[in-house]
């Protein structure tokens, strides 16, 4: 499919389309077009069909969209026709908040086991875990094979974190520590900082 | 300055900016480099003396940018030369999470207060505030002049919410509940939907 030509801007926006073709489902709609679907997510239907087409096929003119279809479609390319296990590192309010969340498993993830390297929170529960030893982090992280981590411990600590996941083999990392993380490059870092998302719409305001 | 012209895209890069550039001054340093805040931020030198640049003159070509200038600038362009009040809607993990969070006040923002419909929530407290009846929620909001929220309730509840936070007048919303939110011309939304930014990643793995 040329996969590796297709620009992150068209890859960001597939994740919307799925969540927004997702709610459609539970509503049990069958089919939708690219008009509606943009309406939904605030993208020109042009857009749609042109992000859509780069993959495939997957709309019929004059019918529109088979919406459990290219669902399974969009779950297939972004790699979410399967579940990832997810690692948690810092059982702060964040990260207890995170491994209650329930918002994960129908789109792909799921939350194994959550770190912390404080003592007095070590053995308490975060949800339905156990917090573990952050000591022991790098060996278990390794031997699950866990390739997705959440990472919300302090700023100061973050990028020590990073560095020792990265060391277990963890591939992506969703950064609520509000620091900028350096990784080897093929390691994909997306940022989770609500002061930075809230400045961005100060600026129009 | 003709500020109408400048691309979103520029625009979401400032707060990053602002965000290394306040790491460094913590950590004592009073010049940077184009090429020093780019490694920091994953953003070429070129483009950060692009983005810069479109704002005016704030670097000299050889001595680079004083960062405590260039954090004032930033903090100008994006309006958080100033504390914006917010509100939180939903006192669920998230909602509580976030009235504790302590990483607001030196980015621009301030929570005022929290709301909940839930009367087994409302007068407990989140942090320092007190749950308040999301009944009150529309009157309470429009006397404060609170213009920017953050949305932690449900996702079944979320358009409704949002429509009377509109009615509000609040102007900005972080919206944490995972649905596309409709909202008239003149407000932003932002999404912090970790499931999204999850998929996002996994594409790449």
């Amino acid at each position: 499919m040329g996969t590796e030509k297709i620009p992150d801007i068209t890859i960001s926006r597939l994740p919307i389309y799925l969540r927004a073709l997702q709610r459609m489902a539970e509503k049990g709609l069958q089919t939708t077009s690219s008009q509606e679907l943009g309406e939904l997510v605030g993208v020109t239907a042009a857009q749609i069909r042109k992000d859509i087409s780069q993959f495939g096929e997957f709309g019929k003119q004059g019918t529109g969209y088979n919406i459990l279809f290219l669902i399974a479609q969009l779950r297939e390319i972004l790699k979410v026709n399967r579940i990832w296990d997810m690692a948690i590192i810092g059982a702060g309010d964040m990260g207890r908040a995170l491994a209650r969340y329930q918002g994960f498993l129908d789109r792909g993830f799921r939350v194994l086991t959550i770190f912390d390297k404080d003592a007095e929170k070590i053995g308490d529960k975060a949800g339905d875990f156990i917090i573990q030893d952050a000591a022991r982090m790098v060996k278990k992280i390794r031997q699950a094979g866990i390739k997705v981590a959440m990472l919300t411990v302090p700023v100061a600590e973050a990028q020590e974190v990073t560095d020792q996941l990265v060391q277990a083999g963890v591939k992506a990392i969703l950064n609520y520590a509000p620091i900028n993380l350096t990784v080897p490059p093929d390691i994909h870092v997306q940022y989770m900082d609500p002061a930075t998302h809230l400045q961005w719409m100060t600026y129009y305001l």
